[in-house]
C-alpha cells in the first residue's frame, strides 16, 4: 500500500504553467523519464500507472494561484474524485489574495465536496506571500476550526527568491495554530536542516519532501533520511509530485533510500492514513 | 579525562520547565535512556554516574530566564560547587532584561563565588532576544573586562522561532568583542553550516554541539564531524546536556563518531582546560 | 586541460591585505602547503607551477575594494595578460561605491584591454554591500549590455557577518538580469544548500566553490559534489583561489572528489570555455 501525497492529473491541471513541459527552465536537468499518461493526457492511463507503481491512492492538491501561476477549479478536481473515489483524495486550492472567497471555498469543499484538506501556495500568489503573511491567517483559522490539515507549498520554486521558503514562516504558523496539522510539500528545500529543525520542535508539521528526497544526488537529501531514521518517522509523507516525475521512478527512487523498513512503511502510507483519518 | 561542558543537576534546577519530563513536546522522540539520578533526584547518584561514564568534571550552566523559562539562584549552584569542588565548575546565569542586576550578579559570581564564566539564554528571556540585542552588550563587555568566557545558548529551542538561532547574531557579537571567548551550546542547530562558517572565520567562537553531534542520525551532525576533523578541533567542546540525555549514553554516542583520536581528546577535555585555564 | 577560474599572482596583488600571510586569523588552520612562487613572489615560477599542476589557463580576478580590503589597478593585470596571453585571462575589478568610475573602467577593460569579464566584491567595499544593493545594478546592467559575465565574490569572508553571503541577494540579481551570466566564487559558503537551490532554479548562476569543495572535510562540500553529479555539472567551475592554496594541492584535492569523470572534465575546463567563449 502506498499513498502518494502529491499527484496532479494533467487532465485537470491543464493551463497551469508549471506543468507545461516548455515552462521550466531547468526541466532538462531534472533527469525525469518520459511519462506516457502525460504524453497522452489520460486519467485512465494515470490510474494504470498508479497500479503498476503500487500506489493505492493519490492526493490531488488543488491550486488557486492567480493569473501568473494558474488556477484549477476545485469542482474539476471533485469530478475526478467522484469518478474514481478509490484512487483519489482531494485538497482544495484557495487563493489567499481573496480571503472572503477562500473561506467560502474551504467550507464548500470540506462540507459539500468531501475534500480532506486545503492547499495554499503563498509564494505563487500574484503578489507573492510568505507562509506567515497575515492574509493567510483566516485560512489557517478556518482549517483549524474545521479540523482539516493545510498544505503549504514551500520550496525554491515557490516565491520570487530563496528567502520566501525560509522555514521561520512555517514555524510561526505552527506556533500560532497548535491544533492545525501542517503539511509542507517539497519540505522547504533547499532549507533542509532548518525545516528539519522546525519539524523537530513542533508536533504539527509534516514534511513531504517528494522530489527533494526521491531524486538521487539531491543536495541535502541525506539529512531528510537522517531525520526519518531518528525523529521524523511519524511525520514524513511520501509523494511523487507527478507529473514532474513519474510514479514508478518516484517509488523506486524512494525505495533505494537507506531508511529503516518500518519507517518506510510509515512514510509510504501509515502516516497518511493517520493524518487523513482514512480508517 | 572528560570535561562535560553542560550538566545540570536536577536537585539544583528544580522548577525550570525544560527539565520537567512532562514539558517537552518532543521528549518521546529524543530516544533517551532513563536516568537513575534524575528519577531519584540525587546529586550523589549523579556524581556516581559521572564516575561511571568517565566524566571528571561537569560545567553547571546557570539559568536566569525569567518567569516562563525558569531561573535558578546562582547561590544554589555555588553550594554544589563548594560541596563538590572536584566535580563541578560553575557559570553564572544572568537575566539580560535586568541589566543592572545582571552586572552585579556577574561581578559577585566571578569575584566572590569562584564562578568561571557567565551563561545567557537570550531567546528564553520573557521578551525573547537575539544574541546581538543591545541589552546583552553590557553583559558581554563585563565578561570581556573580567576575562571570563560567556556561554550563549543558541538552538531551535531557544527563541520563539528558528530565526532566533540564526548565526549572524553570534557573528556580530564575536566581531564586536574580539577578546571575549564565546561558547555556543547546542551550536546553533539547525543552522549547522552557518555556525560552522562563523567558527571558521572567527577565533573566539567555541562550539559545544552536545546533543546535536552526539545523537545518532541528527540531521547535519556529519558537518560538525567534518569541521572537527578539519579546522575546529581546537574550539569544539564535549557536553552531554544532562539531564536531557544520560552521561553514559552521551559519552558512548560521542566516542563512536568518526573524529580523529587526537581531536577527540581535545574536544573531550583539552580545549576545556585551555578555555577555563584549569591548569 | 584545466582552466583555473580564480588565480591571483602575488606580483600583481601586492598590498591587498587578504593575500598577506599575516592577515588571516585562521590561516594556520587552512592546512595549506607552502607555495614557492609566493615565497619568491615570482610570476614565472607561478607559470611553472601551473604547468606542473596541469593548469592551462588562469583567470585573474581583479579587485577594487577600497581602502580596507585593497585594490589593484586593472592596468597592472592587463600587463600580465599581455605578457603571457597563453596563460592568463582577466576580469576587471570595479568599485561599486564609485558608480561612474566603475562604468568607465568596465567599458575600457572590455573594449580596450581585452578583459573577459568583471569582478565585484560587494562585501569588501568600504561600506559593505550585499550583492543586490542598488548601487551594483548599473554595473550588472553594463555587463549585460556588453555581453560579459560578472563575478560576485560571496562567502563568509566577504562582508562583516554571515548574513552578507545569504544567497537571496544573488538570486534577486539573477532574476533581475536574466541574460547576465553570474559567477559566484566561493559559492556563498557556508550557505551551501541555499546557493545550490538558487543554481537549481536559475540558468545564469555559475558556482566556483574553489576552496570550499577542494579542501578535505570542508563542512557541506559533499552537497556541492551531489549537485555536480545531478544538475550542476554544466555550471560549476574549477578554481584554486591561489595564493590561498597551491595549484598542485588544489588540483589533487579536486581530483579525489567522487564526481563523475565526464562531469569533472566539464568543471575543469569545458564549462569555462563555453562561458568565456574561448573557442
Amino acid at each position: 500500500m502506498i499513498i502518494d501525497f502529491r499527484i496532479r492529473p494533467t487532465t485537470v491541471f491543464t493551463g497551469v504553467p508549471i506543468y507545461d513541459p516548455n515552462f521550466s527552465k531547468h526541466s532538462i536537468s531534472i533527469g525525469a523519464e518520459p511519462i506516457e499518461s502525460v504524453k497522452q493526457n489520460s486519467l485512465e492511463l494515470l490510474i494504470q500507472e498508479m497500479k503498476e507503481a503500487g500506489i493505492t491512492k493519490g492526493v490531488i492538491m488543488g491550486r488557486q494561484a492567480g493569473v501568473k501561476s494558474g488556477s484549477v477549479p476545485n469542482e474539476k478536481i471533485a469530478e475526478v474524485v467522484q469518478k474514481y473515489p478509490d484512487y483519489f483524495i482531494a485538497f482544495a486550492g484557495v487563493n489567499p489574495l481573496n480571503i472572503n472567497a477562500a473561506l467560502k471555498e474551504i467550507t464548500k469543499a470540506i462540507n459539500e465536496l468531501g475534500f480532506k484538506g486545503v492547499s495554499v501556495d503563498p509564494g505563487f500568489a500574484d503578489e507573492p506571500l510568505k507562509a506567515d503573511d497575515r492574509r493567510l491567517y483566516p485560512i489557517y483559522a478556518k482549517c483549524e476550526e474545521l479540523g482539516v490539515p493545510v498544505s503549504i507549498t514551500t520550496s525554491i520554486f515557490v516565491g520570487p527568491d530563496v528567502s520566501y521558503s525560509m522555514p521561520a514562516s512555517i514555524h510561526r504558523v505552527a506556533n500560532d495554530f497548535p491544533d492545525l496539522q501542517i503539511i509542507v510539500p517539497h519540505a522547504a528545500w533547499p532549507w533542509v536542516n532548518e525545516i528539519l529543525g522546525v519539524a523537530f520542535i513542533t508536533n504539527n508539521v509534516w514534511l513531504s519532501p517528494d522530489l527533494y528526497i526521491n531524486i538521487p544526488n539531491m543536495p541535502g537529501a541525506t539529512h531528510f533520511v537522517e531525520a526519518a531514521n531518528y525523529y521524523l518517522g511519524d511525520r514524513m509523507l511520501f509523494a511523487s509530485a507527478y507529473p514532474i516525475r513519474s510514479l514508478k521512478q518516484s517509488v523506486s527512487d524512494f525505495m533505494r533510500l537507506p531508511i529503516k523498513e518500518d519507517v518506510k512503511e510509515k512514510i509510504l502510507y501509515k502516516n497518511a492514513i493517520r493524518l487523513l483519518r482514512l480508517e
